[in-house]
């Protein structure tokens, strides 16, 4: 398989949402056409995506879905579960360890981590949370994955403690810069960068919206 | 000023988040190298980044903290207030309407919505929950932004009824790609995507990470 950039892996993921979605509604076959109008790209880009990965369409009739949806899961690594780690149980790691969506595409939150002994002991859905010291121990049963919702001081030192325990795959929620080796995956989610570059926008390259074409 | 990519932009509000670490400790000057350091880009990107603005900086001396910052903050719109809106209060919605860092920021939330009339009329924070109906009404109070954290098939509905109500920028946390008009800004922030990058990528493109080369 040809070396595959993150911007086609994330349409992967999205394609996989339509995929399901579609499947739900009971329809059989999918053109790379409507594959493209739900993502807001171009057909000929669906088509180019999924040509990475062998030949799943046949020309006039379109894809079939159950097939290219498994496909696409396989892909993606979604045919396996994983064990994910959270550690930091604010609010955020908080809401994402009780959102059942992730564990519904195969992602198992498995163990939750403070360091404040006041959360430590905490019943959180199935699960207590564990005292950070106890992460080396804990990852001997195998966490693939690990989510940093600590606070910015926090949060690299706790991704060299995951990256010590063999966690491969960090998700970053802190408003901070992680660095990890290079055998380790590592991505961002920055809710205050996304708030600013709204914040940009709407200072410098929206026009003033309103009543600008009154009806008549 | 010459139009600047998002990517930049993004960029920016991360210098801002240093410089504000870097004030904190009580440093005056920075040299756009330690900036770069600390973002892992390097300082020649930094200049150019920061050169769009006009010249902040000395050669040889670096940055003045206090001004960087503030000339940052106003470029990103942070200088003044934004009232933001939170259309579904589940747990995502929750944990961003309470998340402090927002208002720290310039963020205030002003109102919550949802559909759900088990959760109309919940107090979260200093906030009561409003019928998603009561939306055109609250917006006449002036509403810059939107956070749609409500489940799939509730989203494109909910980014129509924000952008009727005069919202000028939408931050969509449903993993669903919306459509809105062009003077509207849109962000997308979606936590499954993320963690199917990770799960893609460990199953992809990292070698098997333990015990490579065991210590003698």
């Amino acid at each position: 398989m040809a070396r595959i950039s993150e911007s086609t892996v994330r349409r992967l993921s999205h394609y996989y949402r339509v995929l399901e979605e579609v499947e739900d509604e009971g329809k059989r076959l999918i053109s790379s056409h409507r594959l493209a109008e739900r993502e807001g790209v171009t057909s000929a880009q669906v088509r180019k995506d999924l040509s990475c990965f062998g030949s799943f369409g046949r020309r006039g009739l379109g894809y079939n879905v159950a097939h290219l949806r498994r496909e696409i899961r396989a892909i993606l690594g979604l045919d396996r579960r994983w064990r994910v780690a959270v550690v930091g149980v604010g609010n955020l790691g908080t809401a994402l360890m009780l959102y059942r969506g992730f564990q519904r595409q195969g992602f198992d939150v498995v163990a939750a981590f403070d360091r404040d002994p006041a959360r430590i002991g905490q019943r959180l859905g199935d699960l207590v949370v564990r005292d950070i010291a106890e992460l080396p121990a804990a990852a001997r049963g195998g966490i693939d994955m690990g989510v940093i919702a600590t606070p910015v001081r926090a949060a690299q030192e706790v991704a060299d403690a995951l990256v010590a325990a063999g966690v491969r795959g960090i998700l970053n929620l802190a408003p901070r810069k992680l660095f990890v080796p290079s055998h380790v995956a590592l991505r961002n989610v920055d809710m205050t960068v996304e708030f600013e570059t709204l914040s940009f926008a709407l200072n410098h390259l929206t026009p003033p919206a309103r009543r600008r074409r009154p009806r008549a």
